[in-house]
């Protein structure tokens, strides 16, 4: 990478409209991590903030030609360090690029990246309509975060994950050039599968600057059930039962610490006393959500379910729902966390869970285990104390530890937060050498000088 | 590309298990096209039949250290040319590869591509599990096709398209190596998403020797509505109202030609009067799927329809899906057929299919409409003498209006059947020069020589 003068930055600053670049220290510095805050953000010679995507190749133009890595960046509520910042690069930040429009007719929502999930939601909602992928986040994460991540959430389980809504988008590459894929149409082969690349690719690829997303109608109003399970085994075992009889819209697990770290920041009436709660609903139209909801009840009392709770009222099934969603925060007041998210094939969760509460004893450590159950998918909340070394050590060793299984179980090291900084050392251990192998030649065909997010995802060559 | 002697030739027999080259011309002939019979075929200089993926790598290792063209091939049920084989090429048919195993409590589906889409369908059903995609053709093409072109079909209004479903993958890359992708997992983000780039890209990067399908559910039965109108515009004005209402599992369209068209070769009691019949399903369960068909019913009635029929009889709705899945069968006993795939935003449906109507006026052609409407996905069928030199050239002058229309209505050229060969030189007029450019990259970084299935998808080096 080159290193760039004061005049050289100079030419960036002439280039944009006054105010959107951002060199202050101060200012700068609230772009400099995100939610991982896992260490590895440097400083950036300055942020820029472009209100479109003309601007946005202004930058990456002026990157490229001067060789200064580039860090997208949408809310900066990133779990993996996916955004951190780069010593002498700089930082774009999407958070000026936040429209969304509406095509009723074709259901589709128009968004630039800066939008906010929950801000497409509202939009849609206006029309009736439905965008459904929604991480726990989905009130202050962006849309361009979670096309880069390829985000997931709750309802997954039953609708799929972001890249399963992505119809089109605008990307601006490692040149600075601007290209369209897709477009409003809902089926498109024509041509390799380009769009979903760029999805789930951590803008290692290149720099998303609006997208077209499908929209379906609003979801009808949900049957909901909280069952009360004396172990996570137990729990996970009634997990792969409902798979297999129900399609559940919603199927989340939280274990004992979680549920006691949730009860101590908010009481929110959970059974301290349950060895896991499971959170599931449905949202079959009319009479059959209730009808389903009976099927997983099934399902919770031959796993040996302890007590089961069932509701159609909004507000009730919101505060267990709002329960899961809080876990982080919650366990955020007992320490530092270091965020796990790794996934199994949906059988091997009563392993993964056995395994991970084996790395907790081991390192003395408090790992809550909240779970996107139905898609295998955990989260693994490592507490520890940041002021002490030893504890910080231990919490890296088991965050290793718990990766490791994963893979061990046929499953992976990251099911929805993505790779960024935090996870790359294991990705190679996930994905073996031919595949990362693979994975250089597509990001070299792209990004030849390797300036777009650098650290991220990948490695350092062997 | 190399020219292959005798002895050269003789090392690949050598190495294989006998019987897997097959170099006879009477029975390679039979490998030489696929169902576009587009004349794009060459002449391959043998046609190898793996047994398994070791036997694909010794193909391609051996193709590529010789710069030889290799053309992979499913059942030859393509409808693009995009297993047309290649003159000194060789053709690697997967019709030896077809295990199905099925894994319940994961939910998944490991399968070889030569199996066909119904063998994976009735060996999920055992285990009371629904492998969703079905291309009309879903009884005689293969899995290994489905994955190269991203194959879509009836369900995937609702159901989404063979993407969707793809979990792990195995490919024999241009080299040799065979690399795994994905596996059981439901969730999986970790590093860039190569399996879906593979999904879809008509064996120009790879060959895939094994996919894991995700499984869900069997699907409920199913509530039918058939709805007679007045015109095509109407019922498409139809469609539009009823994506906006209900998720319906199938929205199917066929115009007054192809039902006569129909009724002509097999009496399927369809209307022939009707200017268009519409087709739609809902599989909600219980009440609730009549509940959705009484939705559907009243946005025909709002949308003109002449009557409406619906009903839950399994037989009864059997008939009305056959007819639409008969369609192509049906056109090919009034002549040859070119058959066309474009899509366009949904409410620009009306739009296309009054400039079809255009077309075939201007070059006195018969085109028959069939279309997954609830996806704006077409199959005009262009009807011609191909004994007779003028309606060849007006056939193939509509085939080319039809897509440039698709395009400027927003659309695309191919929603599901993918671009092959005989679509390839309307791709650019899609992409535009920056996309192709792009696709260009991925392509020589992934196969460097160019030796995996030249003369598809990408039209010559401009």
């Amino acid at each position: 990478m080159g290193t760039v003068t004061a005049d050289t930055l100079d030419e960036l600053v002439a280039a944009l409209p006054g105010g959107s670049v951002v060199t202050d220290p101060v200012a700068i510095e609230k772009y400099r991590e995100d939610f991982a805050r896992d260490g590895s953000a440097g400083t950036p010679i300055a942020v820029v903030r472009p209100e479109d995507a003309g601007q946005v190749q202004t930058a990456v133009r002026w990157a490229a030609a001067h060789r200064v890595p580039v860090v997208p960046r949408g809310a900066g509520t990133g779990l993996s360090g996916g955004s951190s910042a780069v010593d002498g690069g700089i930082t774009i930040s999407l958070d000026r690029m936040r429209t969304v429009s509406i095509d009723p007719q074709s259901q589709v929502a128009t968004v630039e990246p800066g939008a906010l999930n929950v801000e497409v939601k509202r939009a849609a909602a206006e029309h009736g309509l439905w965008y459904p992928p929604d991480p726990s986040s989905f009130e202050i994460c962006s849309i361009g975060g979670n096309l880069a991540t390829n985000a997931g959430g709750l309802c997954c389980v039953k609708y799929g994950v972001t890249t399963d809504y992505v119809l089109g988008m605008d990307v601006v590459l490692a040149d600075g050039t601007l290209v369209t894929l897709g477009g409003k149409q809902i089926k498109d082969v024509a041509g390799l599968s380009l769009l979903k690349l760029f999805v789930g690719s951590e803008g290692t690829l290149g720099i998303i600057t609006r997208a077209v997303l499908r929209l379906i109608p609003l979801q009808t109003p949900k049957a909901t059930l909280v069952g009360s399970f004396p172990t996570m085994a137990a729990a996970a075992e009634a997990v792969v039962a409902i798979r297999g009889t129900v399609r559940a819209s919603m199927l989340e697990l939280m274990d004992s610490t979680t549920i006691n770290a949730v009860e101590d920041w908010r009481s929110h009436g959970l059974d301290r006393s349950a060895g896991a709660l499971l959170v599931a609903q449905s949202d079959a139209p009319g009479e059959s959500g209730a009808a389903e909801v009976a099927l997983i009840e099934a399902c919770c009392a031959a796993a040996g379910a302890d007590e089961v709770f069932t509701t159609t009222d909004p507000d009730e099934a919101d505060l267990f729902v709002s329960a899961r969603r809080n876990a982080i925060h919650a366990l955020e007041h007992r320490g530092s966390v270091l965020f796990e998210d790794v996934g199994v094939p949906v059988p091997r969760l009563p392993d993964l869970v056995k395994v991970i509460a084996d790395i907790a004893e081991r390192h003395a450590l408090e790992i809550a285990l909240v779970a996107h159950a139905g898609d295998g998918n955990t989260h693994p909340l490592i507490v520890y104390d940041a002021a002490d070394p030893g504890s910080t050590d231990q919490a890296r060793a088991a965050f290793r530890e718990v990766m490791a299984a994963a893979i061990r179980l046929g499953g992976t090291i990251t099911g929805e937060h993505g790779v960024g900084r935090a996870k790359r050392f294991a990705l190679p251990d996930q994905l073996g050498d031919d595949v990362l192998a693979l994975t250089w030649r597509i990001k070299d065909a792209l990004d030849p000088h390797g300036i777009l997010n650098p650290g991220a995802v990948l490695p350092p060559r062997a």
